[in-house]
């Protein structure tokens, strides 16, 4: 009896079949996707979870972690449009991507090509490789001594990622460019192993230079120390996980050191979604579940979740767009840091 | 200097970074995909050989391959559309895409699951999960019968695959069902693995009860030869592969058999595209890549392909979605099949 | 209170490091690894459970569902002696894996590749590639011409694909043959979908021979009814699957084929094991979970079970390895398997 | 005819089956591998490739980058004997490794879970769960407390992660710790994004504690100078990658930061081998091939490398125990890395 109404419960939800006659606009199709099943389900769910942070009146930092070929997979414009309209206020990425938007933001290219060149060939020819893509190590090289020298206009002291990126994006002049419009609108872009990076080359070649002198210092734990202090005076937080590595550890891990060092209870993130080709079989962390997150406290126990098993190149733009084209609610709120020596101050205006 | 020029030719197309402000439908998304990078190139390359298959004024003979959980994943009316509008003159399929389309022609359901689900407590309900979605076995079990009693109604003899389909398809009326829409358009579907299906098991129940007397076979080996006089015959073949398994081993071994039985040197397929999350390094089939097809000769060697690794529920609908919204050309030609003891006759009308 | 001894409770079992210093044979390794975490750990199971298959005194029917390049990977003499030592009872298989046996008993050979050649060159070469191992397309083709022949001389009528296996099993004479020493032990080998691999090739060749004349079928459901009353007349049984595609399939299904048949409720495999690099993420077979298919009722609900997510060519010389170092108990009953027109008796000598 | 003879080249190495009656040991086993095909025989090549690196009269600096749940996996003392045995001369890993690590060498453990946990559970009862595993979150808590101590001990100053990671190799006494075998041979162990990791929760405590005070950082450009010197300063390089993500990267770009600074023309890695589970098709690090790493130069043009697309817990130990097995050789040199201010000496004694 029980078991019949269970039954009856669990066969109320019918897939609808999806139909491309009704299914013209990114929007239409994305929407499409949350009636269906397998991965456009989970896309689907994905972009219905990215609607409600974006509604939802508490106003939560959204903070989105950044791995993968991104920029040579012509996302760039994709993730500044997600800056410049506001559904993101804290990024936090490897250092290879940003590195790449500045790249692009001198006037460099990425170009076609094919996983299967000859790269040995490559190598002779000064062409570097990522997957399907090239660029120009002619440039890579001139980027690399142009991050020495802006850095060597810093005055001697200790650096969060944070501060070095921002100069970086102050320092091109491309309405494109991630870093730089992030830099306009002071959403802070931690990249918490900036070192691992074309980045972190070029402050080597400074290092190299400055070896007996006075310095700056890439402090990675000032890293740490401001993103903690977002998570713990931000309202809620909601996390955008494209990718593994780093930026994923990292997002989830900030709610563990607030706990520790203030003796706090936060939750962890109220929102998450992540994008990921990576499975959970190699027990890594780059594949591992929103749940395994959850018995770290990392995300909330009641936190609204998803997962899509798409490659960002496609699932990125089919979420975004249909955010964009569905519209931000008029009158959000915008979130504004203060910086201070000691903290940072989470300011809605 | 040689070194100079090659350089400069292997950095002369860039990636275009994607724009959403431009990107409003599927097409036009789809479209950008091919001048980005990664799986979203793969799947605009796969868009824009669908079109050269389509445009192609030798007109080639599209046979699609399928398997996968396609009508959990929603793409029931997706596949039905691709036969409807002419953009697919053959299927090959799994035994249970077309028990699925089946069960829903009858008016049965998929429902939405989750793939966390309590199996055991779903065994005691009755209820089949397929990944995160739910089927009715009840139901299920009701039309294995309804197959047993329809196939009941042939007279004995040795059947293919194709004709069992047909009859199904003849049997329901459902405008939104690839086996209905099939046999209305004379699109032969062939299962070279039927009997490993729910159908199959229909066949079976057919079977026990006429074990000793006279009764219909699935003559499989004649499904090697129906399809291999539609290849002997056709002018050039096109594949567009979904999934692997069977269907897509099948689907490219016609031609080798083509050749051995009849000496001939027919080319293998003119343009291939694949749509899988295969990965090519357990070896399988089902990640091969097409290259390794070309090797036996399945695929011709100046044949136009790609492969995109992007799950099927979220590729096709963008694939498909984005040739039905550009348009098949019109006093593009039909395929006509007609049917002889011996073989069938490929007329272009 | 209830929690700290839930916590306690699940805090209970601690990993083993696993010490090289003890572990010089496979077994001591599979063995050690039951003690470890992640794809080790569950190769351990696998192991395990391969042991309690064995051990059970209900002497369970042990099922060995097998695709992918097998052969191709150097697994064709362990398969023969899972046969030889009697620790596989019935063999479920694609063709594929079944013709490279037997081209290798006919004296040819598998190559040492690489997956990045030039598949262009190699179609000119008449050589065909499995992803890194090479094959001779002129052996090939004469080893299909040599199956048609040896299928001619068998009489007209329907035949199963285990009767085509066993021909060719005892055709060849090769104690390292799979399907030779299948043969001589009475152990049946099952492809359901036959068809579609190099022997349906040489079925097809004899077929277009035999167009208008009297000749056999392969009746593919003759294939279903012959395993269901395996399964129905086995007092347990067990699976081992080795890849996906239509052999786990349909080594699962047999049990609802024969429950609906014959209206009994036959539980599922009372054990089932099986090695794969397929994801469950993109909703197919071949990466579908052991649980999923309880929900089908195919798994007893109680069934012990693992899955090992490792490649073949490595999961299953170290399982095998270590069940045949550990040893087979002596006095374990053999199955006979006595055919009869309408079924098959399961004696256990 | 030049045909025919690059055809008998092609197919003049066949495949020879593995003989399970002839392998016995792990060292047996890994060696059969080698002829076999698919992710055995590149398993039998990184095992070959490690003999090479161990063999090489030059005397290669063999770097070993390690990411994913190792210890977790069983996998300590495996890293462990690897330094005690002289055949890895420089370590790269994730934080997180060598925090667990730290865990253990403190006394305490990992636990046998399962992926399937109620992690909502789990949160409640303070247990944390990595994939198939569970650890102690209070000893968590409290070895992170430990740390923060620890540091607090150390004078102001500029640390690279080697520094750090050798004072708490120093501070357990372990014989089956990695930190602490290395800090007793001199092994180099980086951890160039140590921040984001348990040691860097760790550090934060510490700078939260020290915000207005003199402090040590963590200078995470010095472990970019330190281990360029050590590429500089090495007559050759080997590299042996398990798993991606930052070790991955970073493992690789010192040859290009090397060259960089110090207009050098270093070769990259004359030996690599990686083990992974990740999938080139995402175009991400984890996943790229050592090929593309040559065209950037990371690896050379010439080196001897392969990939083994295995789960690590399966893998590590199947190389190593066969390496172990077959034998270091007598009188090979040890490599001492001398520190100075400004470099590194590299001394062979």
């Amino acid at each position: 009896m029980a078991d019949k109404e269970e039954r009856k419960e669990l066969l109320s939800r019918p897939i609808k079949q999806l139909d491309l006659d009704n299914t013209i606009t990114v929007l239409d199709l994305v929407k499409a996707f949350g009636n269906t099943s397998i991965q456009a389900r989970n896309l689907g769910r994905c972009f219905e979870i990215y609607e409600d942070m974006i509604a939802d009146e508490d106003r939560p930092t959204i903070i989105l972690g950044l791995s993968g070929p991104l920029i040579a997979a012509g996302l760039r414009k994709v993730i500044r449009d997600m800056i410049h309209n506001g559904i993101v206020d804290v990024v936090v990425s490897t250092g290879a991507i940003m590195y790449q938007d500045f790249y692009q933001g001198r006037g460099f290219k990425h170009y076609v090509g094919s996983p299967d060149m000859d790269d040995r060939m490559l190598r002779n020819l000064l062409i570097d490789r990522i997957y399907d893509t090239l660029v120009d190590e002619e440039k890579f090289e001139e980027t690399d001594r142009m991050i020495a020298k802006i850095v060597g206009s810093l005055k001697p002291g200790n650096y969060s990622s944070r501060q070095i990126l921002s100069l970086l994006g102050e320092s091109i002049d491309d309405e494109n460019s991630i870093l730089h419009t992030a830099y306009k609108h002071g959403v802070p872009i931690f990249a918490p192993a900036l070192n691992d990076s074309s980045i972190g080359i070029g402050l080597t070649l400074y290092y190299e230079n400055h070896k007996n002198k006075e310095r700056i210092t890439l402090d990675s734990i000032k890293d740490n120390h401001e993103f903690l202090h977002i998570v713990l005076n931000s309202k809620k937080t909601a996390a955008i996980l494209v990718g593994g590595g780093v930026p994923k550890n990292w997002v989830n891990d900030a709610v563990v050191m607030a706990n520790y060092a203030y003796q706090k209870e936060i939750e962890g993130h109220s929102y998450a979604f992540q994008i990921t080709t990576a499975s959970p079989a190699d027990g890594g962390l780059s594949g591992s579940t929103l749940e395994e997150a959850q018995s770290w406290g990392k995300i909330w126990q009641k936190a609204t979740k998803a997962t899509a098993y798409v490659e960002a190149s496609v699932a990125l733009p089919l979420i975004v767009g249909a955010v964009l084209q569905g519209g931000v609610p008029t009158g959000r709120k915008k979130i504004n840091f203060v910086w201070t020596d000691d903290s940072v101050e989470v300011k809605y205006v």
